[in-house]
């Protein structure tokens, strides 16, 4: 762990050892988004510990990290409330036969702080969370389809897997697809069921791996909204990627649009497993009629974490920090991209930060170059995939990120 | 906390308290399949703490546990081993880029530990490891239908779910179902869809909530290996209730019988949130191909502790004392029973155990008076659920819960 940011982080020979231990008892090695198999290869798949906004991977080097475990570290690796308050739950009790008092508190926090919710229900997944969105809406309207954006993310159940493998072509026929951002598409695709549609769920903006972030029209959000209310559908905001890291009170509340049900999962709990639905009142009795369950589902340790997270972040300058950090990169990074004479298209929200080379091949050979340097001195990125900022990371941490990627521009600069 | 087990535990001040404000903030006032509501009023909703045996209401009353969170607790709550290598590994890192070397030596422990195993993934509900074996089982054959036994608990997904509010009739058109113990009638469902049959998911034994709990007949489970084989499809056991309960090996390997797939979760971490899919190597290749995945599924820490978890059980009696816990509370129950001129039928295996009363009404009046009894006397049993007794559960304990049972069965008797 003596690596700092600007040295050559080469050592991999743990994490080789470990990746062909797992190829024998893992299919394929990894499973799952933190798979590095699509990464450059310089990538380390092991990791083995967090702080702040520094991550060690298993052979000790250290990376100044901008995925932040892909959205869930919302204040830093081990924040100092967030680890109390869970450690003292967990002291007392964590899995028991019922829920402990932050359930509820956790609840009223949401009821507070979420604009649209009058009621929260709990579970572990995102997946989970955008699921039981659509049940409830099912559940209360008696009807099957689901409007959903064409490619938008919203979990890896059958339904919605972006990987079709061991997908029914019963798991999708209920959903129909239009364009993000178009909601004469969306009225398109309504019309294909009559009487039939049970929800819209969309993202608070198009964040979809591979291509440009695009910001949402607010026509997009209030025709929506007017949509499902002239359907009788519920809308559904899955907030699971945006969600505390954006806007606390909902990320579609700076357009003054607000849901029936929302979907949170990744940073309620700065990295602990939980994820919510938070609901209208019209939608109380569904939200009761359905099951919802899971083993884990109702364990206090992580609903704490959640209390100590939200309350940070609502109370706290956290997401202007985040934002003012975010905002110094960006301007950092297309400044140093036009010296280098890259074009670059960088869109997103900055606290959500997503980078192109616009002259960019079909396998991505810029970018996985310029990542690979990168990655290489210490900072760790994302190739394809939308990065994450916390509200840790501090001018100067950008500052280090800067030293680094000018570098790396420059070795993509001497390479085109 | 000073609430012995003989004492009445009636104070319910902080519990009524914490229930009216969860009445306006969850729907329902609580979800899923910890909630009270069909309870005998008696039970508290919400608890503080756990240690071992016991547990802790938020009043402060003292319950020796026998429900262990609904199977979670396999080696008592807070046990020092998994405690430990819980925190050890929070310390440095729980979710982080990517997972820790825990991610290796737990898949490597359950393919030295699972008779069929090959290799393993993992995932946070046990819904989500019934769900991923049926996923892989459709990639590998490229066939839709899945038997299922009727009435048998798979989680809560819409596939699943014992509540229909929500469901519609796509979610279950590739479910087939038969009776529990009954091939012919898994051949006759099979039949129903001539070369589309992917898998066949079974318990281990018939652990349906209400009714008997009803022991694998063994030609059963020979029965279905024979028609997965002769159909082509995989044979998954849902291992989440039973496993590292009953056999480290599977809960089917007594019997001889080895499944292509098996689920995981509740007992896997001793309380942590964690669920796994073991497989067959070929399936392995579905296996990779399937886009399994959630935000927290790689987190490091509950990794640790189920590698703590499965090696404590696999190395110590364990397992021996929760069977002979098991064995002496069924002989006291039904000692008791007899002795007071009740008629009760206990079923399941001894450590996990159900009892019904044979001349209860369909209001189950009799095993709620007497569980009411019992839980006011500091014993938490459950009246139409298979109970879950843990490795920490001594004779000790289960003599102090036939004390209490012994009075209840009086006061059945006298009211009968």
């Amino acid at each position: 762990m003596t690596t700092n940011s600007l040295t050559t982080t080469s050592a991999r020979d743990v994490d080789q050892a470990l990746a062909a231990r797992a190829a024998l008892v893992v299919p394929g090695g990894m499973h799952g988004h933190l798979n590095r198999s699509t990464f450059p290869s310089d990538y380390p798949q092991f990791f083995a510990r967090g702080r702040g906004t520094r991550l060690w991977d298993v052979d000790g080097n250290r990376y100044l990290d901008l995925m932040c475990a892909w959205g869930p570290m919302v204040l830093g690796y081990q924040h100092p409330k967030v680890e109390a308050a869970y450690q003292a739950q967990l002291a007392e009790g964590d899995c028991l036969n019922g829920p402990g008092p932050a359930f509820v508190e956790l609840a009223e926090l949401l009821v507070d702080t979420v604009a649209h919710a009058d009621w929260a229900m709990f579970s572990k997944n995102g997946t989970d969370a955008t699921t039981t969105c659509l049940t409830i809406a099912r559940a209360a309207t008696g009807r099957r389809k689901v409007l959903k954006a064409r490619s938008s993310y919203h979990g890896a159940a059958p339904w919605c897997t972006p990987v079709l493998a061991g997908v029914t072509p019963e798991d999708r026929v209920n959903i129909l697809e239009f364009d993000f951002n178009d909601v004469a598409d969306a009225e398109r695709a309504a019309a294909q069921a009559p009487g039939d549609v049970a929800a819209i769920i969309t993202t608070p903006y198009r964040h979809d791996s591979f291509v440009d972030q695009e910001d949402v029209d607010p026509a997009y959000a209030h025709g929506l909204r007017a949509l499902a209310d002239r359907l009788g559908a519920a809308l559904v905001l899955d907030d699971v990627r945006c969600g505390f890291r954006y806007d606390v009170r909902g990320s579609w509340e700076p357009l003054g649009v607000r849901p029936d049900l929302s979907a949170y999962s990744k940073a309620i709990a700065n990295g602990y497993a939980l994820a919510a639905v938070t609901g209208v009142d019209s939608l109380r009795e569904a939200g009761a009629a359905v099951f919802s369950t899971g083993s884990f589902w109702f364990a206090a340790a992580a609903m704490a974490a959640a209390v100590a997270t939200i309350t940070e972040l609502r109370d706290g300058t956290g997401l202007q920090d985040m934002q003012a950090a975010g905002q110094q990169l960006r301007d950092g990074l297309q400044a140093q991209a036009q010296a280098h004479g890259l074009a670059v298209r960088q869109s997103g929200p900055v606290q959500m930060p997503f980078l192109r080379f616009e002259d960019d091949d079909g396998s991505y050979s810029l970018v996985n170059r310029w990542c690979s340097e990168t990655i290489q001195h210490g900072v760790y990125l994302h190739p394809w995939h939308n990065w994450f900022l916390s509200a840790a990371h501090t001018s100067a941490d950008i500052d280090e990120v800067l030293q680094v990627t000018d570098r790396s521009f420059g070795v993509v600069a001497a390479g085109t």
